[in-house]
């Protein structure tokens, strides 16, 4: 792949504010190459309450170094090698920030697209990742000095059209990954305000996505990361977003129907709905990637150096049931099970978020195509989760107690769980199958960190019942 | 009912704010009552860009008539009749201003939230009702000077919290019927920025309902306008609101698989999912009126005085079918079928969407409840429609063409649709079917203001397949 530089970004939505550029260099002993920096604008707006900063952050280089073709590349008319170009929205959070580094790995443009808001969710309530994270600034500007490849960086908010038509206009994808939402379950149940935040920020947000790709980029892919909580727990099988019904005689095939069980993952089920009609109305392309719960902490690229390094959340707001648990039984507190712990939901590694999300760029929907995939490798309850916990604990010589706590949620505790998940693997996925040496590595993650680790955390603080209309304010 | 002087309002949100009163008297030659009208605040504030006027209006009276016991009274356990207290939001609307009268015609005290958005929609796009209508602030004076009944009068947003809040605080209402949302298919596709107010606006809109019902008045009863186009044209039959399913084995009833199309439709499936999920989590009592395509403009309070007369939209932005053919014979514009004209939908009379609401209303569902009803009367398509009106036409003199224009919606033109709707009919709902007296009745209304129609206003200016994310801007 041949570098050269691009011209500076000149977003237009800068026009009236203060510009202004910053550059440096940096060696890196891996890749020595020039890396320039252009901050090319800073704006700051107020739309309500709404965190509205701007700034676009374009890293390009010089160099010759020829790379071999990869899956992210293609050959044009004229024979020459071109990548694709991937929009990864939400790109540094815990699944985008994976996302982005694979992609750019695979020979794909990257642009992450990110306002930073699940940073200022830590801040406002006093969390923090297990593992400690770098700006994303370094993180970039650390890919870029081990590996060459550039990852363009759009800071500001989606919710803000202006801003994404010019993210859009500027990186021209031929792929959008969204991730770009407010992704916490307990996080959309704390407060009104809350609630409100998150419908508003994801379905707002994805209506924009869907028109900067009709005004800008027609054949750009959309591929939305849903969930598999949209689905809830019918007591028949789960299939993968459609299914087909014999009804007074007639049949048709229609959406699978969604009962979602907290304001967080009734927002994916707003966006899916929007979304199946855009690709109806306008001919959109756009694949649903309905997730699991995603554990593990290493990929491939996040492995590669400290400051690659992803976060691991294992509070009771943002934090995973099994990454929670590992850490948990790090610091010798016990797993904290909620009810009767029959909950049984699909689990994956973060390794196969990433394998998944590119071959659905890989692959990509037909114009017009609404494609539904359930994202996940293998399903357990809650018990057998702990019950893996437990055992691998015990290898490294740990004690591991269970307790069940009150459920803050509202959800069967005990029902019939079978969710379809065979598109992916048709695509060539590759499961990374939860195995001891996995927790092993995982439970090492959360042995090396474990004097980072706030225990006041890790109980369940929202409650789904006692939500209430009124500010929940945070004290130290 | 016995009126007494409510305690003047003094709603907190105005506390910051110059507040005024200003009080006058008003006879009325059929109840000579005594009409207090309380401006207890006037507050500007904004939200963005948001509209967010708010005031109440109290409009009191001291009186002693005695009346029979009706619908909406029930008997306290000391034996006194007290009135049910419904909140109507969006009551300065087509459906909303018929159902305030009708309640507080049948005994319940009745309050109307709107924050009036709907006459500047009007404005806006310079749009008129075919009929002349009031204020609404002289619409209730009016209708207390005929009946001696109040109708309290909120003025503000709903999106707005602090304002719902005083409103459910200061009202205490025992039923919510909420039409407060824009309710236009063509008006949510005309660009992005409309089409994102209508999501915005009616899915926060309706969240905000929800919290105050659990926060300030548990045991309200929500009545919810939902529409039959959430379930768009599947190919069997549209039950109410949940299918029992068997698949693979195994049966469950799961909520009727819905498939939208346009971001108003879509709006509404939203709704749905969010108070389907606050009725299981927080035991709120719900009912969702799938309303089918609403015709006519007379009930039985409207016509009481022409102040009270009711909106009658023919535009091709806010008109119904039906209403718009009406007005078109009238006016000797062509009937104006979208394309091939198969499309089938329900319909019901303006009179049977009043009686429809107080049956919800007085027969409410139970804690934890989300029942859904289909509320029409009959299934017609275009084709259908357009042949009663120029049958019905022919009888009054009239030459009645019908043109097919190209569709600007993405929809079945030929499809089969077949809905049930008894759950209404089962609590008692008698129909007003459509029947050539009828049409001759709109027709004549039609005829008696055909001189304010604005042709200019027919055809179809809104396409589902070229509405842009650039703002649409009108001319004179």
């Amino acid at each position: 792949m041949a570098h050269s530089l691009s011209p500076l970004c000149s977003l237009s939505t800068c026009k009236n504010n203060k510009q202004y550029y910053k550059s440096f260099r940096q060696n890196s002993t891996l890749f020595p190459v020039s890396l320039g920096i252009h901050i090319s604008g800073l704006a700051f707006e107020r739309l309500g309450k709404r965190l509205n900063r701007r700034h676009a952050i374009s890293a390009t280089a010089v160099s010759n170094d020829k790379v071999e073709a990869r899956s992210g590349s293609f050959q044009t008319n004229g024979g020459a090698l071109k990548s694709k170009k991937v929009m990864v929205i939400g790109g540094d959070g815990y699944c985008g920030w994976a996302t982005a580094l694979h992609l750019s790995n695979k020979g794909y443009e990257v642009a992450i697209v990110d306002n930073m808001v699940r940073r200022l969710f830590d801040q406002q309530l006093g969390l923090d990742s297990l593992t400690p994270i770098s700006s994303i600034h370094n993180r970039i500007r650390r890919w870029k000095a081990l590996t060459g490849n550039d990852i363009q960086l759009y800071i500001g908010d989606i919710c803000d059209f202006e801003f994404l038509s010019e993210a859009f206009k500027s990186f021209e994808p031929d792929a959008a990954v969204h991730f770009g939402e407010q992704r916490s379950a307990p996080y959309s149940m704390i407060d009104r305000s809350r609630a409100v935040f998150t419908q508003h920020n994801n379905v707002i947000g994805t209506l924009n996505v869907l028109f900067a790709i009709k005004e800008f980029q027609e054949h750009c892919h959309l591929v939305k990361l849903g969930t598999m909580g949209e689905y809830g727990t019918p007591n028949i099988d789960i299939e993968e977003g459609y299914i087909t019904i014999t009804h007074n005689g007639r049949t048709d095939t229609l959406p699978y129907p969604k009962q979602a069980s907290s304001f967080y993952h009734l927002s994916k089920v707003h966006d899916s709905n929007n979304i199946a009609f855009t690709c109806k109305a306008w001919g959109i392309r756009a694949t649903d990637l309905n997730q699991g719960v995603v554990y593990g902490v290493r990929t491939d690229e996040t492995e590669m150096h400290e400051e690659l390094c992803n976060r691991l959340d294992y509070d009771a707001v943002f934090g995973t049931a099994l990454n929670r648990f590992c850490v948990q039984a790090a610091v010798g507190h016990p797993l904290t099970v909620y009810g009767k712990g029959g909950q049984t939901r699909g689990y994956l590694d973060i390794r196969d978020t990433v394998q998944c999300v590119e071959l659905a760029i890989a692959n990509p929907a037909k114009p017009g195509e609404f494609r539904v995939f359930n994202q996940f490798t293998e399903q357990f309850s809650v018990n057998e989760l702990a019950a893996l916990v437990t055992n691998a604990g015990k290898k490294l010589g740990f004690e591991v107690q269970t307790i069940s706590v009150p459920n803050p949620r509202v959800e069967a505790e005990e029902h019939y769980y079978n969710a379809k998940h065979t598109k992916l693997v048709e695509l060539g996925l590759k499961p990374h199958l939860l195995s001891d040496s996995l927790l092993d590595s995982l439970l090492n993650f959360a042995i090396k960190y474990k004097d980072r680790v706030d225990t006041k955390q890790i109980m369940p603080s929202v409650s789904w019942k006692k939500i209430s209309a009124k500010p929940k304010t945070v004290a130290a």
